[in-house]
C-alpha cells in the first residue's frame, strides 16, 4: 500500500484472478476467469490518525474489484465504508459494515467466503427469501456499532442499523467472544425487523470456535436462521495445515439439503503474492440446487451434484 | 492525504457520518445515518506540478462519497474534475466545476450547504423547475473558466460551459470580489440558456459579504433567480463564534415562502477530526413544503414545520 | 504518481481536456469540451513486487476518466485490470486486457486512437456489426495471456479469453514482432467465435511497422477484418517530427469508403504537462458517414465530409 509519513493513509487492495471450471450436473460445465479464487478482489483507502491521549480516529473505504472485466458497474465502497473513534473505552464505528453474525462466521471459514470450495456457496442461499433481507447475511448500511476495548481475551460488538423509514432495514445484533492461546470462540445473534412482504421478524444465531494444534488449526461453526415456521441450519468443520510457505485447507459443511467438500492448496511466493488451486463439490438432496460457484451454467436439475476447480494468482497491495 | 515527493499528487477525502432524526409535520420522523452532517463526505485525487517560471499545472478529481451505504451508484468525480494552467496571468481551468454564483453563496454558508441546519435545504428547491437547469445551481459540465491572478484583494472568475449541442446546457457567468483584513464581499451573475421545455433564459444574481469581528465572523447573502415571470429570492444571515478548539454556528434564512433557523456546535479533536451536533427548523407558509433534510419522511402537508437534528463524526484525510 | 518506498504501488492518471469543434457536413457543427484531445483521460493504480530470483508480481487497474463531466457512470477499471507473474520465462497475465491485434495497431498510431485526427475514427466502425463483437476491436474480458520474455528484439503475445458460457465471447489471438535500432515491426491475428446472431466466426489480421529516421519517425499499418462475405480494410501512414520540446504529427488513412487526414502539434511544458492542437478531416464516399469525432452533431448525409479541431491541456500524474 501507499502510506503517508504523518498518520497512516493507505491505498490498498487485492487482485486475485483464477482460471475456473464449474460443472453443474446435467447443465454441463463453464470455463471462466473469476475475480475471487482465494479471496475477493478489492480496492480501498483506509487510515488512522492518532489524536493523543490514547484517542484515535480512523476510516475504511473498501470496494469490490471485478478484476476479470474491469468492473462494469463502477467502483463502489460496498465491502465496507466506515468512520471510527477509538479509545480506551473501545470503538464507536458508523457506516456500512459487517454484522456480528457474519464476523463470527467468516472468522472460522478458511476459504474466506469465496471460491469453489467455500461454505459461502451454501450460506448465500441460506439467507434467501423468505428467511430475511440481505442485511441479515453479511453487511448493513447505516449502522452504528460499539466494540469492546481489549479486556483480557474478551471481545465483543453491538450493532444497530438505522431503518431510514423502511422498517425491514432495521438490524440489531451483538457478538461476544474469547481468544486465549490456541483457543478462539465466539457467538453472535442478529435480528432483521419484519418488513413489507414478511409475516415475522427474521433472526440468526451462530457459534464458532477454533483450536491451533500446531501442525494444524481446526475450525467449527454452527449457524441457524429462523423466520416464521422456516428454520435453516448450517454446520461446518475445517482444517488448515501450514507447510512452510504454503498451506493445505480442507472443509466439510452440511446445510439443510446439501453437503459440501472443499479442498485447497496455497503456495506463498511472498507475504503479498501467492498461487493456489481449489476444488469444491456440493451434493444436493431433494429439491436443492446449491452450486459450487455462481459462475457455473444455469439449469441444473434438483438433487444433482455441482463440482468446481480453479487455479489462480493473488496479489495484495 | 498521501503526497508524493516530487510534485504534489494527493489522495484525499472526508468521511463524515451522522446519526440523524428529521420530523416533517404530520408525516412523522425518520432516523437515519447520513453522509453529510457537517460537510459532504468525499474522495478525491488532486495535484500541482511546478513548471518553472511561475507556471504551474494542476488537476482536481473529487467525488461524492455515500459513506453510509458504500455508494451504490459507483465512484464518480462529479463534485469537481478539472485540469488547470496557473501563472502570473491567472488560472485557466477546464472541466466540471462550481459556477461563479455558487462560489459566492457557499463562501458565506457556515454549514457548507449540507446537513439539517443548512440553507441548502431552501436553495436546492430554489433552482427547481421551472427556474432553470441544475447547472444554474452549483456545477457545470464542459466548463472553461478564467480566474484573475492575485491583485491586491481583488478576485474574480468568468465561466462558459459548452452546450455540446443541447442549447440549455450553455452557461455563462462571472464573479467579482474583494477581500482585505476582516472584510470579504463578492457578487456574481449567471445565465442558463433557454432549452426544450423552457420559454425563456434563466438567470441568477447574488451578493454576499462577511466581517470578522474577532469574537465572531458574521455573514450575509442575498440571491435572486429569474425565469419568465417567476422570481425567487433567498436572504441569509449567519454567525460563527470560535471557542478555542471548537465553534458555535447560527444561521437565519428567508426564502419565498419559508424561513430557516440553523444551530450547530463543532468540537475539534485535531486539525483533521471533529465531533459535532446540528439542529435545523424550517417553517413553511402557503403551499410550501421545504424540509430540514431529504432524509426525512415524505408526505408532509403544505405550510407545516420540519425539524432535524444530528450528531456525528468527521474525519478528513 | 504516488509511489511507496517498499515495492512500487502507484496512483496514476491523465487529465486531458480540450475545447473542440466538429462540423459534420449538412448537420452543422457542435462545440464541446472533450476528455480525450491528445490521449484518453484516465485514472489508475498499478504496482510491481520483486519476489526474488528474477520473479516479479504485478497488477494494473486503469479506468476511463470522463473529466469533462466527472464521469456520470462511475469509476471503472475497463481500460485494463490485470494481475501478472513475470520471470525469465516471460509474463503470464490474467484479466481484462488489450488484445494482440490492437496492441499492434496502437503502436503505430501517433494520435493514440483518440481525438479529431485519430484513425480510431475510422477503425471504431471497422469492427461494428456484422464483422464481430467489441472484443475483436481492442480489449477482452476474462483473458489469459502469455508474453514472450526479452529475446534479442523479438516480442510476442498469445491470448485466450474465456467465453464464460457465451460462445461469442471466446477470443483467441497472437502477435509477433521485432524491434532493433530504428526499426520496429509486428503482425497479429485474432478470432472471435460465432455467436447468437452471427453466421460465421469473425477474424482480424494486421501488419505494422515504424522507422526512426532521426528527424522524424515514420509509421505504417494495414489491417483487415473478415466476417462471412464482408471484408473491411484499413491502411495508415503517419509521421512524427520532434521539435525540441514539442512535436508535429501528421497522418493519412484509407478505409473502405473513407479517407482521413490528421494533423497535430504538441508543445511540452514539462515531461508531464503539455498544450496541443489537432485537426482532422474525413472524406466519405458512397453510403459512408464516418465522422472526425463522436462529439459532432448527428444526421450527416452519406458521402459528406466531417472536420474537427481542438485545443487542449494534458497533465499526467
Amino acid at each position: 500500500g501507499v502510506a503517508s509519513a504523518q498518520s497512516s493513509v493507505t491505498l490498498f487492495g487485492i487482485v486475485d484472478l483464477a482460471a475456473r471450471s464449474v460443472k453443474n450436473g446435467n447443465a454441463g460445465s463453464i470455463k471462466s476467469v473469476s475475480p475471487n479464487g482465494q479471496v475477493s478482489s478489492r480496492l480501498g483507502v483506509r487510515g488512522v490518525e492518532d489524536l493523543g491521549g490514547g484517542l484515535r480516529a480512523g476510516f475504511w473505504l473498501e470496494g469490490d474489484l471485478s478484476a476479470d472485466d474491469g468492473q462494469a458497474a463502477g467502483q463502489s465502497w460496498q465491502r465496507r465504508s466506515t468512520v471510527s473513534l477509538i479509545g480506551s473505552f473501545g470503538e464507536v464505528r458508523l457506516g456500512r459494515d459487517y454484522n456480528p453474525v457474519f464476523n463470527t462466521f467468516v472468522s472460522h471459514d478458511p476459504f474466506a467466503y469465496v471460491g469453489v470450495a467455500s461454505t459461502g456457496n451454501l450460506r448465500s442461499r441460506f439467507y434467501a427469501t423468505p428467511v430475511g433481507n440481505a442485511g441479515l447475511a453479511a453487511r448493513n448500511n447505516n449502522s452504528i456499532s460499539y466494540f469492546l476495548p481489549a479486556m483480557g481475551g474478551l471481545y465483543g460488538q453491538v450493532m444497530i442499523a438505522a431503518p431510514e423509514g423502511a422498517r425491514g432495514n432495521k438490524y440489531t445484533g451483538f457478538r461476544l467472544g474469547y481468544a486465549a492461546g490456541p483457543l478462539n470462540f465466539s457467538g453472535a445473534y442478529g435480528k432483521a425487523d419484519q418488513t413489507g412482504g414478511m409475516v415475522d421478524d427474521a433472526t440468526s444465531l451462530i457459534f464458532g470456535g477454533s483450536f491451533n494444534a500446531g501442525f494444524a488449526t481446526f475450525h467449527a461453526s454452527y449457524e441457524q436462521a429462523d423466520y416464521s415456521t422456516t428454520k435453516r441450519k448450517l454446520a461446518t468443520v475445517a482444517a488448515v495445515i501450514p507447510t512452510g510457505t504454503g498451506a493445505f485447507k480442507a472443509q466439510y459443511a452440511k446445510a439443510s439439503g446439501a453437503t459440501l467438500i472443499g479442498l485447497g492448496y496455497v503456495q506463498g511466493l511472498s507475504k503479498r503474492t501467492s498461487v493456489y488451486t481449489n476444488f469444491g463439490r456440493i451434493a444436493n438432496k431433494g429439491n436443492n440446487v446449491y452450486t459450487a460457484s455462481p459462475s457455473g451454467p444455469a439449469g441444473m436439475r434438483a438433487g444433482q451434484t455441482s463440482t468446481g476447480y480453479d487455479v489462480g494468482i493473488r496479489h495484495d497491495f
